[in-house]
């Protein structure tokens, strides 16, 4: 039960899912400092509900490296991770430490068979469809190979989960020519062309937010800059724009107009509102909540971890990637 | 004279830069057709001025490969490069090809001494101080010493041009400890370190738009990727901003009145506001523009031009790495 915030928007976010679900279809389990969440718990009046507490003593810090905090075996990111192992849940997510969420997931749930290296895999709002770009922090270096299965595993959640079968995948790269790359690229390149997608060569930077390739490839580096990047020019635009209000009083009018619309960018521009990122290639699903997720935020990422879980997506990867020998 | 819509905004570009230079200090030379170049002149008037015509035959196309440009000895490109060589122009700037501006600075002008690979500079305006990215697009693969020297030439380009003497230099990775990143970074890192320079580590991707780092040193692909990332959502947040006009009339009288508000942020996000993107380490002051420059782009890039031949930058450049070995 972590957030940057604490369990609050965790334990707001899943009574929130809850009373959306009105077929009570959903049995969530939270996990952490009993109490705690009690607490939580008491603050929106729900004692009683389509849930149960699994208690976790340890804690593991937003700093702490993966290593130190994998030790921790009764800390709630532990715990989560054996309830999937031990079929007591079907999906978890997490808005604590996510290299140890990645780490638990790992050691505890193992990796679908073929798969070489799990990815996480963010989508971003563009004017036309969603468009998902994979790895963005699981793979600081990554093999050709590795960005093929990307590809693989990328097309088969968006194709399950945005009901679009054989969406175009790109690879990211510096020009649309299959020469222009770093040698990682330009030997992903041929992969991903012969790999039976649809794959529709390298993409740049900018047809990212452009929404014409809905599967975007990179190693984890690129990808893991791209992201950051983008949030912090939403806090760059913010602070623009709050800095704008406070000097004018015709602009503070004219922002009281916009409010509706500048909300409705913030979400768009904020990829946790799509509810977190799943962790694709481990053997139970597995979704990353931002550390400052909302409880709107926690809300979709259950919402998220429910429909992969449902649209079947691990098993999908499982058909395809099966008979892949191990690359390390 | 190249430029995606031709010499039209280059000569109007130069044309606003000589009536701004009162003290008529500069004299530009226009590189290109000469009939378009005097068409474009007589639409302002302007048969005479501060400036002359360097005829030049051939064109080199957007889509040309650098190789098959250099074969074009007389594109404007080529000889713009040759009046510097000559010593008949103290710079250059072009809003061509970019990969024939590269490929023709390197025959032409060469390397300064002991640099290993030139870099192509960016500024993108933050809160606070300008943060400069290099490499943005000059070498899609890089060794560590690459980026050790990426560091010392933009750290003398900041202090000569930004008159900030010791800026902050960080190398971008997907994590602050000096253990987070690729290879690449982890070597990088070390070598900056023991550099002199006010290295303050590793930043992240949201710290680009910071401010609290003025030089961010990175490879040539993920700098190129960044790059274009912002371009592409600029014209998202443009489309986003359009479609709400078009839809109510309370945002549409938001928008009027934030009309000077979205100018400005036009302006922050558009990087060629800057003028253009110094190509460090050609012996000679070598400046790339936007092919999509407007006119004020192209009269700000001259203008920078003009401020890295007077600060010598090159000079310090050389001064600082003439003792290195050549590295291939």
């Amino acid at each position: 039960m972590g957030s940057d915030f604490g369990p609050r928007p965790v334990v707001a976010g899943a009574l929130e899912f809850l009373a959306e679900d009105r077929g009570r279809e959903y049995r969530l389990t939270l996990v952490g400092d009993r109490k705690k969440i009690e607490t939580e718990l008491a603050r929106h009046r729900a004692a009683d509900g389509n849930f149960e507490i699994a208690p976790a003593s340890e804690v593991v810090a937003m700093g702490e490296s993966p290593s130190e905090a994998v030790k921790k075996k009764d800390s709630s990111i532990a715990v989560a991770a054996r309830l999937v192992r031990e079929g007591q849940a079907d999906a978890w997510l997490s808005g604590g430490n996510t290299g140890a969420v990645m780490a638990s997931a790992l050691l505890t749930l193992g990796r679908l068979e073929g798969v070489s290296r799990p990815a996480i895999a963010i989508v971003f709002p563009t004017v036309k469809s969603p468009a998902m770009l994979l790895d963005v922090g699981a793979n600081a270096e990554c093999k050709p190979v590795h960005l093929e299965q990307f590809g693989l595993m990328g097309a088969i959640y968006y194709s399950y989960v945005f009901k679009q079968p054989d969406p175009a995948v790109g690879l990211l790269s510096i020009g649309e020519e299959p020469t222009k790359g770093n040698e990682l690229v330009l030997a992903g390149h041929k992969l991903l062309s012969e790999s039976g997608l649809n794959f529709i060569g390298n993409v740049e930077g900018r047809d990212v937010m452009a929404g014409d390739c809905q599967v975007i490839v990179t190693d984890g580096f690129t990808g893991n800059v791209i992201l950051k990047f983008a949030e912090g020019l939403y806090g760059f635009l913010a602070k623009k724009i709050r800095h704008q209000i406070s000097t004018n009083v015709f602009s503070r009018f004219a922002v009281f107009l916009l409010a509706p619309f500048l909300r409705r960018l913030k979400k768009t521009l904020d990829y946790a509102e799509y509810g977190g990122a799943p962790l694709l290639g481990v053997n139970g699903v597995t979704v990353i909540c931002h550390g400052g997720s909302s409880s709107r935020a926690i809300k979709n990422g259950i919402k998220l971890a429910a429909t992969m879980f449902r649209a079947r997506v691990n098993e999908h990867i499982q058909e395809k990637l099966a008979g892949w020998k191990e690359i390390d």
